[in-house]
């Protein structure tokens, strides 16, 4: 078939397999899904969107475009405590994405969703004379209000981040083919890491048991700090030498001229799609457990008090951060 | 305040106030909306997107494409028989939307949810170098399992359409300032079509009673009976000399020089948002006197039989429909 696909063509070969199994979906071929009520439960629900040249490449190839936007959704769900239930995708398709593209993007679609657990509900696709752009909106299920939300964080607790900090920050310099300094692997691996984030669904359990707070740091460490604090009314205190960081990044660390400047710029750099989440000093060994078992790196990395804002320390100092974060806008 | 809003500014001041009152968009200072089960009752979910260019004008003004958007989808709400609840919601934003119209664009937004009854939940705002994108993820309420579906009509049963049909696609020419040679308040009615959809959603109590199939007219009269007719594994009769027409719509039709050709032109010119419905002849009186109750126009417009696709005619004879009806792709 050679020209644009017409939007049934693309549903009916691209979209419906992604759907199949899924009641609620009618096979794609209604306007609307239906979701039963599941007593006890509540539906966790997130929407992210994705430009082309905004919050990926386009050079990226277009199935880990897919799976990047389905991964940083999951990471909503899963610093949230939420189960992956199903998915709805917008996509505004420009005349150059034709059937290879749009298949390599619902194959990288259906590669993580059997990974993650979590089928196609609906959705909608058009045209665009402009850039590709994507949003999809997730569900997920929690016991009833046991959401983990931002506001909950309280003086006392203990900040823990998960994974490492600062790989998407490089991983994006590395894609864009400007070099971090690091080995040609090393700059594979952090690209990679900016790609395709890994959504810390392992620790969901534990956060609904035990965080009083989390989220996902997408604008940066710093940046989302920042709103977790807002959002609890506590003040933050983050220690950046105990800021989990990759081999890669250590590396890059340890060439840099200025320390502290290099360890701000991983703390805001952004599209790590790792969680930040406070817990109580009692219950933080029993995280930290959850967090061994289910193969997920967990750090403290501060404290939160009484008081506003986020304070950044580096070897015992204060750091004034200009800029707290990238900030999409 | 001056340059391009930044995404928190705008969330707190443009769209905080639209999540008001909705315990479950936790003021939209969280990463996700938590919607309490409701038992008894199914969520009904669906979601368009719009793209400046291809659903609206360069030109149109930024409160009316929020509303043309909201109403879309809840031109779906409607057709499926759903209670409006509430909706996330996508943007990606232009540089040259600033302050003014991103603010005209929550006003739009606020004026219309009042209007129907629906709060914001949820969503993302970043972005673009590319023309204004937008995507609604709209929720809804029916009874468990009575969501009108697509596929549900069968032989015998009567086809029936709200409003008028036609007037989206004039209303689109006279938008775009070609003169459908209509007086100037008839255009300018007919751009107001185009650009304010009417969701049908005082029918939907009755769509759930009597109804056994709906949808709503997007694409075209033609190309949406077609999609009821394949879902359903249903032939449809449809009788293009009874579709209802409005006053501009038959001054139009009046002055054609081949009138089978301009009927077949409103039949598949889409941007309509009537609803088209299957109900059984028994139940067609009910469904007329609900809508009569509910102040909708609603014409029966065809037939339902054993078979396949859709025979439509014009003054007795049928009519050969190469394009059925434009095709958003």
């Amino acid at each position: 078939m050679s020209g644009p696909p017409d939007e049934f063509a693309w549903i009916a070969r691209g979209l419906a397999p992604l759907a199949e199994g899924a009641a609620e979906a009618f096979g794609l071929i209604d306007d609307a899904a239906a979701i039963p009520s599941r007593p006890g439960f509540d539906l966790i629900v997130s929407k992210d969107a994705i430009v082309e040249g905004v919050h990926f490449l386009p050079t990226d190839p277009p199935d880990l475009i897919a799976r990047k936007l389905l991964r940083v959704n999951l990471s909503d769900l899963a610093a949230k405590g939420a189960d992956p239930y199903g998915y709805f995708l917008a996509i505004a398709w420009p005349a150059n994405y034709g059937w290879p593209e749009r298949e390599a993007f619902a194959r990288g679609l259906a590669e993580d969703q059997a990974r993650f657990g979590l089928k196609l509900f609906g959705g909608d696709t058009v045209a665009t004379p402009g850039p590709l752009t994507a949003s999809l909106t997730i569900f997920g299920w929690t016991p009833a209000e046991r959401m983990v939300r931002r506001a909950g964080a309280r003086p006392g607790d203990v900040i823990l981040a998960t994974g490492t900090i600062g790989d998407g920050y490089l991983g994006l310099l590395s894609a864009k083919g400007l070099s971090v300094g690091n080995s040609y692997i090393q700059a594979e691996w952090l690209a990679d890491r900016y790609r395709l984030p890994r959504p810390r669904l392992g620790l969901r359990q534990a956060l609904r048991d035990h965080a009083h707070a989390a989220l996902d740091v997408s604008d940066g460490l710093i940046a989302d700090a920042d709103k977790l604090a807002r959002a609890s009314g506590v003040g933050l205190e983050i220690d950046l030498d105990r800021m989990p960081l990759s081999e890669p990044a250590a590396a890059w660390l340890a060439r840099a001229a200025d320390r502290t400047a290099a360890l701000v710029e991983l703390a805001t750099g952004g599209d790590d799609y790792e969680i930040v989440c406070a817990v109580s000093p009692e219950d933080a060994p029993a995280l930290l457990a959850a967090a061994t078992e289910a193969g997920i790196a967990l750090a403290p990395i501060g404290s939160a008090h009484a008081g506003a804002g986020v304070r950044v320390s580096v070897a015992g100092r204060e750091v004034k951060v200009a800029r707290a974060g990238y900030v999409h806008t």
